[in-house]
């Protein structure tokens, strides 16, 4: 079976059985959460290290000579930063691997680099080293880690996605689908208005919510994800994780402005709530800490929903009135 | 200007500036080994966080139809092994990055997590998760950790390449040249003889030297590397570091037995001096330590020349009667 009709998430289910079959199934003991969140945990002796990965591929996850090469290197190290902050931690340490063709000129991946490093700088993350290596297409991986303390019991005081219950309200940071639809505006050659480049800024330059993963954790929040693969997606994830359903106020949703400006309601709906790469965080919890949440961070931060008993897990967008909304397929599936 | 003009370490270089400078030169102060040795080094609390990357792209680290996708997956936390090896520590997490293009076969890429797992379990590595991304052809990146203990000054007790000194010995674990000459018989198509055979699968499936490594460190021995893109090149890598020169005795080269009965004694030379991906680890330090390790440990050590005082960090091949050989360039740069 070719991995596209697996998906990326089959695929991901398959690998992970066979490399449960080979090890006969036994995690060490110092490993506090493995595979299937934002990322890795593991007890060192006194604290916990939170360790991700994520990739951008030339022609897949950006598109070299219209992406600026600056921004991609921007963007590698802020995806990652945004996956630390879905565990509520600060990032420190990063390792970078550059695949890159031999005839590729050496100013771009110089520029590639001051993108990383302004990131780096921005976010307070060490690049420790990498590895250079020959390949048909420009890639860049980062894997980044963080910090998380210790709960008396050992366990790693992180956000999960495991952590939402029946009656917890759902919130969001900032604004939602500016990013997928800078990339639609990106791929039809636009971005004369002032609307259509802040939507293909989204796109190119993410900002990762560090200080309100932090500030969650802080307030006791024990629940959230970051937006990558699209807000019903994510929610999805977590709903599947902590056993639980999800309704969604769809006039409460955040929908970002010049989206609003730039594509119909209906499609700004649909970008909204399905579109990938927003790298806002959701955050799940009781209704009290989100507020108190809301109050202590600089980014503005929306209630769009409640968590359901539903051993179904299904996520469902609703009108005003209650009705269900179908959206068209619109989460990202990187294999299909 | 190409990458390829410039060469891997010429770009390394340049991009560690590119770095540095939108860093203005700050590294926090729990960073104890950066850019340029085997592995970075981060302290925790009590004990310090070593880490290194490694790639293997198809069609540049690998043949895709020859190698079998098993020996891929073994071979790429094998490659990291050795790093973490190469600072005396024992491995303990990864992540992987799995590159991969829509149309390639699920279970082909169950082989090479079988792999994965394979070498996981025999090196007593956790794979803690990773990222499955699109890219035109298979790639797989890992990230591995080790621990190193804090020495009483706050420093990791590792190996490092500039712990060399001048009247220090030079030793190589096991035999040279083997997965270099490996290379080159599956190149030409060979493999029927059961040494040629033995040669591709010292390519395809390295061993790491971790107890090497570990009792090394344990011992009191300060300087390692391992030998990844051939003897000379990593010892210059040792001496540059080290502010220091080398002298090598080549009919103390421990060639392979298998290298010697398929290539001329010329080209086996070559190849055992100049030829990578041995994995084996090169040590360095007094005699009477490095006699203890060759008793102490399973794997042959074979002392094969000395330090000089040279701040030229001049490499030398001698002959018994201390005339200097000239090999043609068969070290890796990847981007060539």
């Amino acid at each position: 079976m070719k991995v596209s009709e697996l998906g990326e998430f089959g695929l991901i289910e398959r690998l992970t059985e066979v490399l449960a079959a080979e090890n006969d199934g036994v995690a060490p003991e110092r490993l506090l959460v493995g595979i299937g969140d934002d990322a890795a945990v593991w007890r060192n002796d006194t604290s916990a290290t939170v360790a991700t990965t994520d990739t951008l591929v030339a022609d897949v996850h950006f598109l070299p000579g219209r992406t600026p090469w600056r921004d991609v290197g921007w963007k590698s190290i802020a995806v990652n930063v945004s996956d630390i902050a879905a565990m509520g931690c600060w990032p420190n340490f990063a390792l970078i691997t550059l695949g890159l063709p031999a005839d590729i000129e050496s100013d771009d991946m110089e520029e590639l680099y001051a993108g990383v490093g302004e990131a780096a700088k921005n976010y307070g993350v060490t690049v420790t080293g990498g590895d250079v290596v020959r390949a048909p297409v420009v890639f860049v991986s980062v894997v980044l880690t963080g910090r998380a303390e210790l709960d008396d019991d050992g366990q790693a005081r992180v956000l999960l996605r495991s952590g939402a219950k029946a009656g917890d309200k759902i919130a969001v940071t900032g604004s939602l689908g500016a990013a997928a639809a800078g990339l639609r505006v990106l791929l039809r050659g636009g971005g004369e208005s002032e609307d259509e480049q802040e939507l293909i800024d989204r796109h190119q330059r993410p900002d990762a919510r560090v200080e309100a993963g932090t500030t969650a954790l802080d307030l006791g929040i024990r629940c959230g994800i970051d937006i990558s693969d699209g807000l019903l997606r994510d929610l999805a994830h977590v709903c599947q994780a902590s056993d639980v359903g999800a309704n969604i106020q769809s006039e409460q949703l955040p929908i970002d402005s010049a989206l609003k400006q730039v594509f119909e309601p209906a499609q700004a709906l649909a970008l909204a709530a399905g579109g990938g790469e927003d790298y806002e965080l959701l955050l799940v919890g009781e209704e009290t800490l989100l507020e108190e949440l809301g109050e202590q961070i600089d980014v503005p931060l929306t209630v769009i929903g409640e968590i359901t008993a539903d051993d179904a897990h299904r996520v469902r967008l609703l009108t005003a009135s209650g009705q269900g909304i179908e959206l068209p397929s619109e989460g990202w599936d990187h294999l299909a």
